[in-house]
């Protein structure tokens, strides 16, 4: 099985691609991340995630997609900006995967930690770790893509199941 | 030339369509709302808000479409909806009709009453008014969203001119 994370942003979007085997042991099989131009106007940067998060899509056609939700304690503005990125991406996965999951980010750490308050960084420690890599995998987008791929591969919640 | 003005939101978007004349002068051609139910998950109520958009854009082929700013003052959770829905908005849009402008509540505000300060009301009755309709359209999202059509048939300034 196929699961594609999505780490959602309008300058950087997250994605990390895991295979689930069998036994439930997932392994890496891609990551990386679509980038917009900061000196593009808004619908121009949504309509680059679109076809960037399609081609992710076409080239791995994953089983299950795991979004992570938004969570705002700095700036609203950025959260803005993040939100219309976030329902592009939601809505491209949707199109094309009809299994659609969204994680908090405390679900998030606490599936790959067992402790809701765990840091960004030992979470993408435990993601290198649990998937075998010989590093954290750079930039942070893609790890925290990973780490909700991964939630999703280990959690037994299904929270938010979509079907269209 | 025709003109389509959205008020973006989840629940309930709106749009207006107009046509603007030689001379200048604008008439409403059609407007109304696309809604979501509230019992579906996110991903399928931006699908069907952009399937309703396509609608819209494929029914009267816009030549230039005019889209309301997020103004938060209010709900936190309900801004970042609606933003979701705005970025679904503003990518549907972007890749039918090139030439996508945005404007801000006070922006509008100002164009159709040359005050920014107006309040929701007079800005409805001078939409009303404007488009010499016999009242004001309902529902309110399908009203602001003629008024923003309207602050863009009316304005010289071109607040963000897109072409993809």
């Amino acid at each position: 099985m196929i699961i594609l994370g999505i780490d959602p942003g309008l300058a950087t979007l997250g994605y990390g691609v895991l295979e689930k085997d069998k036994n439930g042991n997932a392994r890496a099989v891609d990551y990386g991340v679509v980038l917009t131009p900061k000196h593009e106007r808004l619908p121009t940067r949504l309509a680059i995630l679109e076809e960037g998060v399609n081609k992710v899509l076409d080239k791995f056609t994953p089983d299950e997609v795991a979004v992570e939700e938004l969570f705002f304690s700095k700036n609203i503005t950025t959260g803005i900006a993040v939100a219309h990125a976030r329902g592009v991406a939601l809505l491209t996965c949707i199109k094309k995967c009809g299994r659609l999951y969204e994680y908090t980010p405390m679900q998030i750490k606490q599936a790959l930690t067992g402790y809701g308050g765990a840091d960004k960084k030992q979470i993408q420690l435990v993601t290198a770790n649990l998937l075998r890599l010989k590093g954290i995998p750079r930039p942070d987008d893609a790890a925290d893509a990973l780490a909700v791929a991964l939630c999703h591969a280990h959690t037994s919640r299904l929270s938010g199941l979509y079907s269209i």
